[in-house]
């Protein structure tokens, strides 16, 4: 197929293309990922996410010149999914970025919810293959926070850096909790403010409560001062570098790769069935008016929305 | 139907019982839904969102306790996405709600994931059921952030309140973004400290780029001084009780309500579809091994995600 090949062989505005079809959920580009599948799972794939204003821009901004200095080329993906409405939504910080912008050994794009609802980290899975495809060692992807979607984003990647900052409030500690689980790597970000060693000590605490680390990796905690704003690049940033390499290389040698190939495949293999099964009935349920005809029935109190489901999955589903 | 006429009664533990349940999807949950569905739509719902350590639970708090003043009874949900794996995570700030506990007229609860992602807003949707066929003249659910899963939950309400904090970093454009277009009402917490006056002039302009407003109901912004959480209750919170109510007044007198309603249904429908149609395919996948099987296939790179969901959509949907 001549797109794949133009996607392996790296043609930039044939992947920019491609992934603005995936975004846009046009129909054709299902059926490139599906010729480009077979050529991909080459990239490491490094999740960031922490909250808004933690830095996590700044931080992949010199990550990504640091694994340039390295001879490694690189495929960036920011997702905004903070913005479901209106969509594309571009970051003033991301501006920064724009430095590589003449490297072609680096790709950056933003991803945003369009129109409706979900599909968000679907688009994200096919767009870190279309990358894959396209010969990026390694793929950068970066998210806001720790909700449910961030973390179905997030567990596309191999390895997951979690970035905070010091100062944050006391519901941070119900960020962590969520945080614990998803991260390999983290990173205290503006690790002179006050605080920072409060939060190191918390970290520290919550990292000992641990019965036992899946491979024998216990996520370090790196702390960056402001060196990454200052651009400069500093001990921390070989260290983060360094200790990304060092944790997918753990996930080799322990055989744990696997699994979190598996992780991904399952995610995508769930949304892809969403897709397949869930959006062909309500599409047919709002063309037809049904879906109309039964909000109306529940504004007038006539049924309830599980019965209405189980009509609804009793005349689509086969027995 | 028995458990029907006790949460209408408002036996406080038949209703603790009835939304564990729900959290954790028991299949009878579903049941008393359906019987309870016929006694709601008479509950004001008031929604809270808005960044960790925004301050939102304090608020909340207070205005419970100018409710009460008012006699009305209240009902508080506590949502909290971001522990999806966790579960039931209780923040420590939480517990100054406590001081409602032995007044009958206010019912808390806390909701969180469990177990598998996805589910919290149907949950939410049904919790809130509950405490309307209780009897309880408003509902407040709290939830953080503004990503998707949070606009869903926050879209079971009639007004949304929105919470905001100065000096939260530049990307808090991005959240704010998202943030206008679910906002009936925004309140500037902490506005003692600096930068309130820079938020307040952003939220102000970004107001007044908008063409117009459903209703002619212009978000209004109300800046909450530390009076909260010094526990006194001032002109803020006079204020916000005043404005909610007009804002529901305002839905009652433009015939909106009913578009809020419908809202709710659509989004409870889609929820009930996907719990109808789609998991008892993923149930039925997993339970004979096709699930573990497609996973291999896709290690191995001898198909591709979307393939395999097209056949199994084939195998399970009528045509």
């Amino acid at each position: 197929m001549e797109i794949t090949k133009k996607v392996r062989d790296g043609d930039v505005r044939t992947v920019s293309r491609l992934i603005r079809n995936i975004e846009d959920r046009i129909p054709g580009a299902k059926d490139t990922i599906k010729h480009i599948f077979p050529h991909t799972g080459k990239a490491h794939v490094i999740g960031f996410t922490g909250s808004p204003g933690a830095g996590k821009s700044t931080l992949i901004d010199c990550l990504v010149a640091e694994l340039r200095k390295r001879d490694k080329t690189v495929g960036v993906l920011l997702v905004d999914p903070t913005s479901p409405f209106t969509g594309g939504a571009i970051l003033g910080d991301r501006i920064r970025m724009q430095r590589h912008a003449l490297d072609p050994g680096v790709f950056v794009r933003s991803l945003a919810t369009r129109g409706a609802l979900g599909g968000l980290s679907k688009a994200v899975g096919d767009a870190i293959h279309v990358l894959d495809a396209m010969g990026k060692d390694f793929v950068i992807v970066e998210t806001v926070g720790t909700g449910q979607q961030e973390v179905e984003i997030i567990n596309h990647a191999h390895t997951v850096v979690v970035v905070l900052i010091p100062g944050m409030g006391d519901e941070i500690q119900a960020i962590k909790a969520g945080i614990l689980e998803i991260a390999d790597i983290f990173v205290i970000n503006k690790a002179d403010r006050d605080g920072a060693g409060k939060l190191y000590r918390e970290l520290m605490y919550m990292l000992s409560m641990a019965d036992e680390f899946p491979g024998g990796w216990k996520p370090p905690i790196i702390r960056a001062e402001n060196m990454f704003a200052a651009d400069s690049f500093g001990k921390s940033l070989h260290e983060l570098t360094d200790t990304i390499n060092a944790h997918y290389q753990n996930l080799v040698d322990k055989h744990l790769l696997g699994d979190r190939i598996l992780r991904k495949a399952m995610l995508e293999l769930n949304e892809a069935l969403h897709n397949a099964i869930l959006d062909p009935v309500l599409t047919e349920l709002v063309e037809t008016g049904d879906m109309r005809r039964m909000a109306d029935m529940l504004l007038k109190k006539e049924t309830d929305p599980y019965t209405l489901a189980d009509e609804v999955a009793g005349k689509y589903l086969r027995e």
